[in-house]
């Protein structure tokens, strides 16, 4: 938990920074509100028993709750940020390592604006994220549903199976593209040209450069979709570059994410295993995308987000559209990331916060204990004493050993007399004597430097 | 939410300065946990749809889930703060302002101590809290277990009628006394004469002074119980002197507490309208109690706790039990009164903490203005633009006013040429030019100051 806080709170400044402010939704939503947002995986979705009253969910993502409060409330600009648990059913049988709730962290954008502006502040916010976290190194993919689509479309897909083969594109990240090639053909019916050509667009990854490069493509640029987005992205890329964030983002064509409502620009980072640092490579690399990211071995998602221009309106009784776009951070495979980090340096994390602890080596002085305690207390100090009339010194510092507080204020009957305190330093045993007057001004510098 | 952060805060912040940690249990808990432990309130609880599965319900409480997580890891003495969502369900019917989910602030202090310390400490916590919050008067209760129950037992009370009796005066602070008496003796069956005998006790508050004068009762006296609590009652007012608040707590024999599991000291805190200052009487006011409390009228519990040193062992196959004692903040109640002052004084609440909004008068320098916020969010400000390419200057000066943020910087080409941004004060419209190298540390100070 100590260290949960500690994510929390880099990701919550990061959110304040940009002038977030937070809601909170409900985690019941009315089960309609829910039904037809998640595709097949509606299926784990929590419904409660309907013990009279009406049917009601458990919230499966913060996204769709946040979109039909700004309906329902009619809010048609906000910058939010909500951090709260989701519940996903799962089955005995599937269950490993999945949770059955978990947090997000999101971070939405939602309001009529100039293009590019918010999407370019989303990515800058990941950037942020991760280089604080510290959790190595990491690579954040952009695409766009309309350059997919347009691509879909001038590699000869039929419309109605633009969704479809849109989630095979997805396991790109899990499967080769042989397996993935397979699946288009054999299992969903598409032609082997329409693959191929598909599998040449999907190896692409680049930065401005490359959107450039297709916006003259002679296939791409008979779609005014795919312009449309290879445009938009283009202008991204200027802004990431003011923002200076373009070594870690790659326009990356088999970037696809499941979710149906996305409407735009998508984006996903993924944490690059240790060690294997992308090189750049010629002119990818003057956009500042690491050109050679395809032979870094992506081991994970810890953020993924995009726009949704048409989910607010799906909500509204007039089908009033207002954009959004946001970013989902994947906060429980960071907790695991930092939890081993922790684990690996031997580094004792602390569960308290815990300044000073109040202790004694003589009988009968429980009194003086509680008294000086409540003091420090009253003068902001965290500070603990032991719940006994006469413990052991002993145990006393052994608690101190064991639970990481790093001082020791000692009282006996001579401090008493003589109106000081035996202030100990746990690490060194180094004590000096404190006057009473001086002792909360004393540990707040001493632990303030530790 | 600007002001339950606020408050969040302040309970958080003493949680830890008392060295708790914080630990998160699930909000899934098997429905047989939950089973038994919350009397006739047991039908508010929300059970989940069995789609396959165990049957599962949503907490009720932060206690019971905690003493699970105790037994079932095998603690036996931990600090832990838990501040979470509950849920309740509401019957249409029955709903009156009560909310289906909302906010426990729990603290517990788990363990085998020496008696009456850890009590005294969560007593510490609720008065530093209800300070903090400044929320005008309050006052609270203590009251034992033990001492109601010897109490029954003297008044002539049949052991098996202990808690249902126990339940009727626990509503004296909603009914008058006849009320009460009158459900004692004609719907719970009790005698005229044991009703009456109980009405002269329960009409008594006071402080250490009470507790001693009731170990000499004749017929308190008479009950183990009750001179065990009395005794303990002493001790802990003994170390509520330490802690200097007892000017603030009542021993007041009419508590009772709805809840079952408690088995020792109870605790209630209520705030007390604001003019009707209590006038300290007689002997009761050298030991702090406010002896004329009952002239203040109350408006309603804050926090409440108790000890309960049995419910730890309903959960260990071998019964083993853990003591605790523990409190929790009534944090809705908390929020609506700081929302209602809040509205009273017209103050206006920020639900954001932007420091400053990056502006321009000028066109086209949407790039040079994204370019600064970028500088100012590296820099660890929280810093705002404008997601238009060319907004009025009125407008973004109008924002700020609106969502109070403090300060603007205004670029313009003439600022660009000179390396300097136009620093003004939104209150007083004060401009000043500073150089681009000292913007950060000036919008630090200056915010600060505010």
């Amino acid at each position: 938990m100590a260290i949960r806080e500690r994510v929390f709170n880099t990701i919550v400044n990061s959110f304040k920074r940009h002038g977030a402010e937070t809601i909170d939704t409900p985690v019941f939503e009315l089960k309609e509100t829910l039904t037809g947002k998640y595709g097949e995986d509606s299926k784990l979705i929590y419904d409660l028993k309907d013990q009279g009253g009406e049917l009601l969910s458990l919230r499966y993502d913060l996204t769709v709750p946040f979109a039909r409060y700004l309906a329902m409330n009619k809010i048609t600009n906000i910058k939010r940020y909500h951090i709260a648990k989701v519940y996903r059913r799962d089955n005995p049988a599937m269950t490993r390592g999945r949770y059955r709730e978990f947090y997000q962290c999101d971070f939405d954008i939602a309001g009529q604006y100039d293009p590019m502006i918010p999407d370019a502040e989303c990515l800058k916010i990941v950037h942020e994220i991760l280089s604080e976290l510290d959790l190595g190194e990491f690579r954040i993919k952009v695409n766009d549903r309309r350059i997919l689509d347009g691509m879909f479309a001038v590699c000869g897909v039929p419309d109605d199976k633009f969704r479809t083969i849109c989630s095979t594109v997805d396991k790109l990240d899990k499967m080769s593209w042989e397996d993935v090639k397979n699946e288009m053909v054999n299992e969903k019916g598409l032609s082997e040209e329409a693959a191929d050509q598909i599998g040449e667009y999907v190896s692409m990854q680049g930065g401005m450069d490359l959107a450039e490069r297709l916006l003259q493509d002679q296939k791409m640029s008979q779609s005014k979709q795919a312009c449309a987005g290879l445009t938009d992205m283009k202008l991204l890329f200027s802004y990431l570059q003011l923002f200076q964030v373009t070594d870690k983002v790659v326009f990356d064509l088999s970037l696809a994410r499941g979710l149906d409502y996305y409407t735009g620009i998508i984006y996903e980072a993924v944490l690059t295993q240790a060690g294997a640092v992308p090189a750049p490579v010629g002119g990818e690399a003057q956009n500042g995308a690491p050109g050679a990211a395809e032979e870094s071995v992506s081991v994970g998602s810890v953020a993924g987000g995009g726009r949704y221009d048409g989910l607010v309106g799906m909500f509204d009784p007039k089908g009033r559209k207002v954009p959004c776009v946001g970013v989902s951070i994947g906060i429980e495979r960071v907790f695991s990331i930092m939890e081993q980090k922790a684990e690996a340096s031997a580094e004792k994390v602390r569960t308290t916060e815990v300044q000073v602890m109040v202790a004694s080596a003589q009988k009968n002085l429980l009194e003086e204990r509680l008294k000086l305690t409540s003091e420090l207390w009253n003068g902001g100090i965290k500070a603990e004493v032991m719940y006994k009339k006469n413990p052991k010194l002993l145990s006393q510092l052994q608690h101190c050993e064991d639970s990481g507080i790093p001082l020791v204020a000692i009282l006996g009957e001579q401090e008493l007399k003589d109106g000081v305190v035996k202030l100990r330093t746990v690490a060194t045993r180094e004590e000096v004597d404190v006057s009473r007057a001086d002792l909360i001004e004393e540990i707040r510098k001493r632990t303030s430097e530790v």
